[in-house]
């Protein structure tokens, strides 16, 4: 308890500092209460993650540090995970943590605040307890929705177009672009949007003022300066192999559709598409080359995972569900011209002759040709002896 | 009745000519019925398909030319059918087609004919009356499987190569590569199929025995040496646009399933994709730069059509659900093997860090940081507080 009370009195005015903003007690102890589980545990710790929902972020923090018994169905678990928690303990981390922080131009979001992403909160026990956030926080709340567009840090010259125009294109109609920082699509997807005038969200796997790679610090910095970097660890924190993973998931969850633009076979961005399906959250892949192995990852998905087949940023549109043909004309609109006048030069009783069609239609046969192939398959027409009828009830 | 018997009488040389060998009456009989069936209609006229099925080949010519009543059931749509009909009925018709035939070394198949490819008769009443052939027949029935290989004609380099390495390869295994002779995608896949020393069978849309294109006569020749060239049409007809479209359900119909390896987005090869669909034949795509309008249609495709995505003969295969492993062993075995590794790292209580699970699996972090994410992707595993564990049900 005194431990407790002496970090937290220790903490009180860097975490205003932090916070931008004089907070209240309550508020002080909730704040200082998730920058010390930040500390003790590592990104989407479970056993953390129950007791904080159950019992709070500061009562949780007093059961960690030995103050007050656990909960008795949670006893075992979290005497367990008290073995890796306590070495971690310093009653003055939270203060150096945030001051750190303020040092290095970076903010602190905790559930509950005006920019708190509600998307992450689908992680359920596996969400971070705090972000720090380099940038402007409220962006974290996209207003028109996000977009992951992740992929290869190999990457090649056709992956990094097809990310960069994927971008641009979507930061027109107003989407953010979510991604990793990374060399290759990542970068590529950034840059674009930045380039677009459009919203572009980072996410580290080390700390927020910790750019990484170290090649990417100046795209990282111009990306906080317009958008937002995004960490779950605290300043100065190093990117390890299980961060990264775990920073996937939130790139996942603040996305409301994933995209993998390139990955090879075995390529980490199929761990991001991973933790997209296991969210519910819609997946997509762009094709390339069956002989590129850059697009081998991407043609697995597709197959293995039933990945979207994504040619553009309207397909990119569709998979988000964001539908609203009136907010987002379809370019192919005179496809639905020509289908239409086929289908109006077509009788349900009898049978039509290509030449026929063509002349009703005012198409050329070839179109007219086309047009029944895509009608048949959708099963919208019929040919019989004679030429073509449409079909009332789709029986297929 | 005597025209009839006029007709046939005319024919029966011609018809042992085209045959190859004597014929009993009752066999010249059905033969001869087939071939002025041939001549009287279109490919796939369905009045022609129901009539025949009903009543048999020589019996439903009599009714055709008006010797003898249609079925009740039938007679109103036989009536209309016979103004198309009746029109292009001549006596010496049968006599000079089976002529032509032989002069052009192009030989007869008929329903029943040891080379009478079952597969087509899925196409019911709109099946072929009889195919006219050049090469040898029997490869009409292909002992190892049959894939049909269809795409643009304008076609792009990339096309032509992934069209030429499927065919080499499925015919490695002893596959039969079925297509449509025209340039582009179809020609690469005999060629290839060609100089593999595999067997190909085209399809034409005119007489066998006239090439189209006519750029590439000399391929069709080369097809016609070691394969089979067919058509529906007899010697010397036109390839009109109509048959075009009717050729195209032959290719899906004798193929187990249907490759569109490069298509633009309107492209008539999308045809003989509704056709497999229609069919319940397995249909495939192959996946390309989205930035290459060549592929805008394989896209379409799977995106709107389900097509599976096709990266691979391996892929081809698993498609035409030729799934012996015995006889195509997985070169991607080694991806179990890590698989395996892996799980057998991980416990389903204890949780395992990357660490420890790449100490105990012997693979690279970076390795096992992909298989994870396959992992977590296939619901085989879940990440806790500490790490990965094993999950033994499947619950997603």
């Amino acid at each position: 308890m005194s431990a407790l009370s002496h970090s937290f009195a220790l903490a009180r005015d860097p975490l205003e500092g932090v916070r931008g903003l004089p907070l209240g007690d309550d508020d002080a102890r909730e704040v200082w209460a998730r920058v010390a589980w930040n500390l003790l545990t590592e990104p989407g710790d479970g056993s953390a993650g129950r007791l904080i929902a159950e019992v709070g972020a500061p009562d949780g923090l007093e059961i960690a540090v030995g103050g007050r018994p656990a909960p008795a169905h949670l006893a075992e678990d979290i005497a367990r995970a008290r073995e890796r928690w306590m070495p971690r303990w310093r009653p003055e981390g939270a203060r150096d943590a945030c001051a750190a922080a303020v040092r290095a131009g970076v903010q602190l979001v905790v559930p509950g605040d005006a920019s708190w992403p509600a998307s992450v909160d689908d992680l359920q026990g596996h969400r971070p307890v705090c972000l720090w956030v380099r940038g402007n926080a409220r962006l974290l709340q996209p207003s028109s929705g996000a977009v992951a567009l992740v992929g290869a840090r190999a990457a090649t010259s056709y992956g990094e177009h097809v990310a960069g125009e994927l971008a641009a294109e979507l930061c027109r109609t107003g989407a953010t672009i979510v991604s990793g920082a990374a060399y290759g699509i990542d970068g590529a997807a950034h840059r674009a949007a930045l380039a677009a005038g459009g919203t572009t969200i980072a996410f580290l796997a080390g700390g927020a003022d910790r750019a990484y790679p170290a090649g990417h610090s100046r795209l990282i910095d111009r990306i906080a300066a317009t958008g937002v970097v995004v960490s779950e660890t605290p300043s100065g924190a190093a990117p390890t192999k299980w961060r990264f993973l775990q920073r996937n998931r939130l790139i996942a969850a603040l996305s409301d559709a994933t995209v993998v633009v390139e990955a090879g076979w075995r390529s980490g961005s199929l761990n991001t598409a991973g933790h997209a399906a296991a969210l519910g959250r819609p997946l997509g892949a762009v094709p390339g080359p069956i002989t590129s192995t850059a697009s081998a990852g991407c043609h697995r998905l597709m197959r293995e995972y039933d990945a979207r087949c994504i040619t553009s940023s309207d397909d990119v549109r569709e998979l988000a569900g964001w539908g609203d043909s009136a907010l987002f004309p379809d370019p192919m609109d005179d496809r639905t011209d020509r289908t239409t006048r086929v289908i109006d030069a077509l009788s349900v009783r009898t049978e039509k002759d290509l030449a026929q069609i063509a002349r009703s239609s005012g198409l050329a046969p070839a179109e007219v040709e086309v047009e029944l192939g895509l009608l048949a398959l959708a099963g919208g027409v019929e040919q019989g002896s004679r030429g073509w009828r449409r079909v009332v009830s789709r029986a297929r």
